[in-house]
């Protein structure tokens, strides 16, 4: 039966008879006369203390309550004495619901990252990922919030596609054909070859050309076999798409939805804020607060490979117009030179995918990267081309059957308005927001190569 | 750039000078002095009328301005002599920004949905289509609130997996190896065979016996062979999955959810309600406010066999005690035996996937389906076994192999607790609230046999 949650019981103004709570046991430890058991139910990161007296009938039981095991306590909550917490549970019964031996694999505290990914489905009981899974459900609250309270419609853009957004990127395949079937592709489930979306952007588009305001939030894959740090085979990715707005309304919406995130971040989130700064990253308070209050600053690709080369800095990779920004000079841009999340503008053409929007210039397009301090491009978007003749002379040059994309050349036959839209992958923006540096570990059960476990 | 939408502008408490608004040409009509647009741009059903006359500049344009075609308009907004509207735009100036011939697909009205869906990249440009999109996108918002608000958390379970949740259900297989190769699964992207998920229960469980109490909300696949208008290939699923709850609470959510879904629908959504009512389902108003008002039904499944039994009806499937309960048996129960929602529980346990509690006869599981007039079944769920023993001696019942659920008889191992949960399947609830009948139409792409497209 359900019963109130930790976090409503310490966040109580009096105290309260008979009440009854249930949870995991993080520590017993026995004095005198009391068993003292620190309860945790996920619900917030700070555990309830319940204080059992020895003569209690129910005492013979205490030696049972191990870390790990879970417990029903009633009992009245009372002003605590100790320092630690506000309130306690001095127990009039408590009852073991489920045991936990000493092969719990969380005994004890200080497990490494790659121990806990070994066992991702008991690890959001410590702190650190329970922690971690606060933030990210509260943050994607917070992106449904940013973009409802401005009229834009949640679109669930299809996860199985037949085309590829990027005509680039290593898709994964969807089939119901065995493995190593000699069946043509018209056998297969949609009578076609099928994949894995890696961007719901072209399909999102159509639903701006008739709702003006939409976002995405959705799975997406890339199949690229990269064991990094900060890639994932699946990942979440949030993409609005916008009617009627041109690239600089585009950037000052990306600013305000990062902006809004983290002012959600500090309402709903300062206890594991609080947590992260102290045992994952000193400066995270600091940095979050200072990408809240400054202005994030613009500056062209052009002006920015200018400042790149005459840093004096030594860069692992060179700097040159025409080439892209790497990780290094991203962050040299915005940790070093501005000290400020920074928007890039106006990258070469040649860099950039077929539909984004030319400039006059005829060498480059109205794209836009969004780099925050310690992570670099956390993101991506564009004015999209919304003239038919430009976007079918990029189509040819970048070797596009114009059949497959009729549909999207349609949005621009009928009724063609500016639009733009950019990419947040969700998992960059928590490890933005948390300090944590492995994108394992801001995902319920990562995905990467060789590894679909759980 | 971005300017003030139609819903906005027709929600204005008093006129306006000088405004902007952009959108989409549902109708132009000419009189001797003015010509008069209609401009739709998908924040609401209503369009806002354009009044601009032929002494403007711009009134040589007036012929270009066709069905489909986009416009920038700079006017007053000022109260309407009309009936139909209660604001109107005085144009100053009318901009075409992109035009639409004659080929645009959306001339007239009513067209067959068979024909919309051919062009699903243009049909939110309809009343119907576009209704329908927002009610999605309220209604998924909605149910993050829902759960946001009773310290639920939002867990995104994987899409990719290696797992059957159910034992059971046609899967698709995801792959990066080349169609006919001969390579063994270990030479694929995570080294054994993956598939896409049809649940995210068993992870999302790891994560109720962690925070308490969570739900899923995302994208799940069945490989069915079946060209229903209740089955599509890629559907959104919402599982929560809660902590210390047994069936009984599990039902009560289960009917809180539902309810607070219809309240959501009437008060942010009544203007598509009611032209679902006038157009699609006459009865569909009168049967959402039944279903939140009424308190829902609850029987046995063996109670309902015998009022099944009882009820002299001739059913295309024979009713008998251990038999699945079919669409026309579900529907005799809501629709005209108890006339309104109804939960059934405790299922034959043959009939039930290994994971669901046996209750004390032996004979049945603590499973529930709540079944709603129009539709049948739109919630699905059971108190989970949480005794190891009991839910190891199922899989083997079921043929499991247990080294592959050995994570998740781990949430039995160590503190494990009662708990509960269900799934509702997105677009099952979306054509209940809507009155539409074919599940393609709910969904913004969707995905059959034999159809990727898009």
């Amino acid at each position: 039966m359900p019963t109130p949650n930790i976090r409503t019981l310490l966040a109580s103004t009096s105290p309260q008879q008979d009440i009854t709570v249930q949870g995991w046991v993080r520590t017993r430890r026995d004095s005198k006369a009391c068993t003292f058991i620190s309860l945790n139910d996920g619900s917030c990161l700070r555990e309830l203390q319940v204080v059992a007296d020895h003569t209690l009938p129910c005492a013979d039981l205490y030696p049972k309550i191990l870390t790990g095991a879970s417990v029903r306590v009633t009992g009245d909550l009372v002003a605590s004495p100790g320092a630690k917490q506000s309130y306690e549970v001095l127990a009039k019964n408590v009852e073991l619901l489920g045991e936990a031996d000493g092969t719990y694999p969380l005994q004890k505290k200080g497990h490494t990252p790659e121990f806990l990914r070994s066992i991702s489905h008991l690890r959001p009981r410590t702190n650190l990922l329970s922690s971690v899974f606060r933030v990210r459900s509260r943050m994607a609250f917070a992106i449904h919030q940013f973009f409802q309270e401005q009229d834009f419609f949640y679109v669930h853009t299809p996860i199985i596609t037949a085309s590829d957004c990027e005509g680039a990127g290593e898709m994964f395949r969807v089939t119901t054909l065995p493995q190593g079937s000699n069946a043509k592709p018209d056998q297969d489930f949609f009578g076609k070859p099928a994949y894995l979306t890696v961007s719901g952007q072209l399909q999102g588009e159509t639903f701006a050309c008739a709702l003006s305001r939409i976002y995405t939030f959705g799975p997406t894959f890339r199949a690229e076999n990269s064991n990094t740090a900060r890639h994932a085979a699946e990942f979440w990715m949030i993409e609005p798409e916008m009617a009627f707005f041109d690239l600089d309304a585009d950037m000052t919406l990306a600013e305000q939805n990062v902006k809004y995130l983290i002012q959600k971040l500090f309402e709903t989130c300062s206890e594991e804020l609080e947590f992260f700064n102290k045992f994952i990253d000193k400066d995270l308070i600091t940095r979050l607060q200072h990408t809240l209050e400054k202005p994030f600053q613009r500056i062209s690709y052009t002006d920015a490979v200018e400042v790149l080369l005459k840093s004096g800095k030594q860069f692992e990779y060179p700097v040159a117009w025409g080439e892209n920004l790497q990780s290094e000079h991203e962050r040299f841009l915005a940790e070093e030179h501005f000290k400020s999340p920074v928007t890039v503008f106006n990258y070469p053409k040649t860099l950039k995918p077929f539909y984004m929007r030319q400039n006059d210039d005829g060498k480059t397009v109205a794209a836009m990267d969004v780099l925050v301090p310690g992570i670099g491009e956390i993101i991506g978007g564009s004015q999209r081309e919304e003239r038919l003749d430009l976007l079918e002379a990029a189509m040819a040059h970048h070797g596009l059957d114009p059949e497959g994309y009729r549909w999207y050349a349609d949005l621009r036959r009928y009724g063609s308005v500016p639009h733009a839209g950019y990419g947040m992958g969700f998992e960059r923006f928590l490890m933005f927001a948390t300090g944590v540096s492995n994108i394992r570990d801001v995902i319920p059960f990562a995905r990467t190569p060789g590894h679909a476990d759980f």
